[in-house]
């Protein structure tokens, strides 16, 4: 069984860095876009053995270090009572904006409201047999409000900052809502068998440092503590290279970073208990080939052999980047990472079992 | 003469600290839709007159500290060679993508082909009477390259960074040429009158510190440094709050921040020697008022004192802001940082000349 993934997640010492790709399960892969041309990506998410075939696909084809549940951040949105469509991206036709909307939305029982997910979690844990671990996700709770609030994508946030700063009562009743909701829709996922889970926050980095630490921390600080000890979880805040600190705060096993900011000086801020993922450009993937290599061995130089370190994009991989550039970025990660070390990848190089040489623990 | 503005930009001691706010001539006022409604956008960047009258009126509505040329950072690209259109957003209809259009791109005598730009300086000049200094500007050389290359807006900017990476010869030349016509276009500003110059990378903060350090600093040191000692130069690089060091390496008295980043951290980054402007939400401005005068004695209080502050919004004053939340913001400024210093507001506190008490030396 390959643990690198949960082994790095812990800071322990693994035989080679493990790598994933946000947004693995995707457009630029031909395999996705042939199940995908048959229905809508709504009907993906809740068909599960779509979503388990769209899911394995990457783990076969990229070689990949974990599986990541195929869904949408906003899926437990929908049954709190709120309309959902993808024009392709998401709409709420009915955005909540007063207290009284507030008030509307339920707290759902997820086994009940959202079967299909956990019904997912079960078949992909089956069809892995540990090959490698899953990892279950959601949306932070204020990426969550924001969209519902907004009711679709947006340049300024303008009608979440406004409730925020205007109506800071009508704003805590929903963030208070959303993350009791999200705790039990994560719990869910957890006790349906997800190894890991990742909080994303794609939009707490739109705020001040100081309106991130009063409208946002508290929220998700609730949440990643009400999940528990028992799976490692990884907390991604994109934007956030200026304020990590903070996001340390909040919680979570293992912090994302995106590529704003130097890998090294993220963990120098960071410090030696919290493991990081990240952090390549996605762009990067465009390639050539020589430069994904050299961009990867940057990376990996820059963590220096500080354990916890999970390989990844700095956010989702782009739709038309060739996959052969994504098995290539895997391949280099694997390969650059398990080289006898000269200062370089090799991921144990720091860690209390560094005398059982490149074995690792994770055999 | 009100030179507020111009001390801070050198870090010495202000009686106030100054404050403008990034496109302060916009659409957020009356007095601009007035005028804007009877012309094209370009048109009012190329009429003198009007150009003139747009900038001068956040001077008497607002009481600015500063004003800043109306123009448009693309005006110098279309004497280059390339046809510049406005539907609303800009777009070039035959963008650079190959060495032979790069060097089909012309290096203008500026005096003969943007002569409106330098005649709205003088002008302006004449009209302000030394009231408050004129501020002109230009975008940093990969922010006009990123317009140049994708022709349009972009959300991943995979044309550039295709160019960057994987023909990096032609993004070179490019960059090259960009820049040698940028040290001429701010010469000519400042040879016309201009009193400060801001270099706007709004792009800059979309790589890594690793491809900006490459990619971009060079260029941009080299524009700052062709530009002289004369006037002061402000570098605002949006969404580097990660890469400070970077930014300050490249060059300028005064360092912009958006509200990413903490204003006491990055000054801690950035050190006794460089100023900085900043860095409010500009969001913030939708209110209400109360929210207004806390969020700006925050920012006051993060730098607590220390010569080399101008007060602004983290990027443009938003379009559908109230304009008296703008006076408001404007006005809280004003007062609170000549208020006897409790280790708040007060500008020159920390100055050699604090024994001058709250004169400053501007007077």
């Amino acid at each position: 069984m390959n643990t690198r993934f949960l082994d790095a997640c812990r800071c322990r010492p693994v035989d080679r860095t493990p790598v994933w790709l946000m947004r693995q399960a995707g457009r630029y892969l031909p395999e996705y876009r042939r199940v995908r041309s048959a229905c809508s990506f709504l009907e993906l998410c809740k068909t599960p053995e779509l979503a388990v075939e769209v899911t394995l696909q990457p783990v076969d084809i990229l070689g990949v270090d974990a599986a990541i549940l195929f869904s949408d951040i906003l899926i437990p949105i929908e049954p709190m009572g709120m309309r959902l469509d993808f024009v392709p991206g998401p709409v709420f036709e009915e955005p909540v904006r007063s207290l009284a909307d507030v008030e509307q939305l339920r707290v759902p029982a997820m086994e009940e409201s959202v079967p299909f997910v956990l019904e997912t979690i079960r078949q992909l844990r089956r069809e892995l047999e540990g090959r490698v671990p899953l990892i279950g996700f959601g949306g932070a709770p204020f990426t969550l409000a924001c969209y519902m609030v907004e009711g679709k994508g947006s340049k300024d946030f303008g009608s979440i900052k406004k409730m925020m700063y205007a109506a800071p009562e009508i704003y805590a009743a929903l963030m208070d809502k959303v993350s009791t909701a999200l705790i039990a829709y994560l719990k869910a996922q957890i006790a349906a068998g997800a190894q890991a889970i990742q909080v994303f926050d794609t939009w707490g980095g739109i705020l001040a440092p100081s309106d991130y630490q009063r409208y946002v921390l508290p929220y998700t600080a609730r949440v990643i503590a009400g999940l528990g000890s028992e799976v490692p979880v990884i907390h991604f805040v994109k934007g956030a290279g200026a304020m990590l600190e903070l996001v340390k705060r909040a919680g979570g096993d293992v912090v994302g970073l995106d590529w704003h900011v130097g890998l090294a000086a993220a963990r120098d801020v960071l410090g030696p208990g919290v493991a990081v993922q990240g952090n390549l450009d996605p762009t990067v993937l465009y390639g050539p080939k020589s430069l994904i290599e050299a961009e990867v061995k940057r990376i990996l130089d820059e963590n220096n052999g500080r354990p916890g370190h999970i390989f990844n994009l700095g956010h989702g991989i782009l739709p038309d980047v060739p996959p052969e550039n994504a098995v290539h970025m895997v391949e280099c990660v694997h390969r650059l990472s398990s080289l006898p070390s000269k200062g370089g990848g090799l991921n144990n190089s720091f860690s209390p079992r560094v005398g059982e040489g490149d074995k690792g623990a994770s055999d």
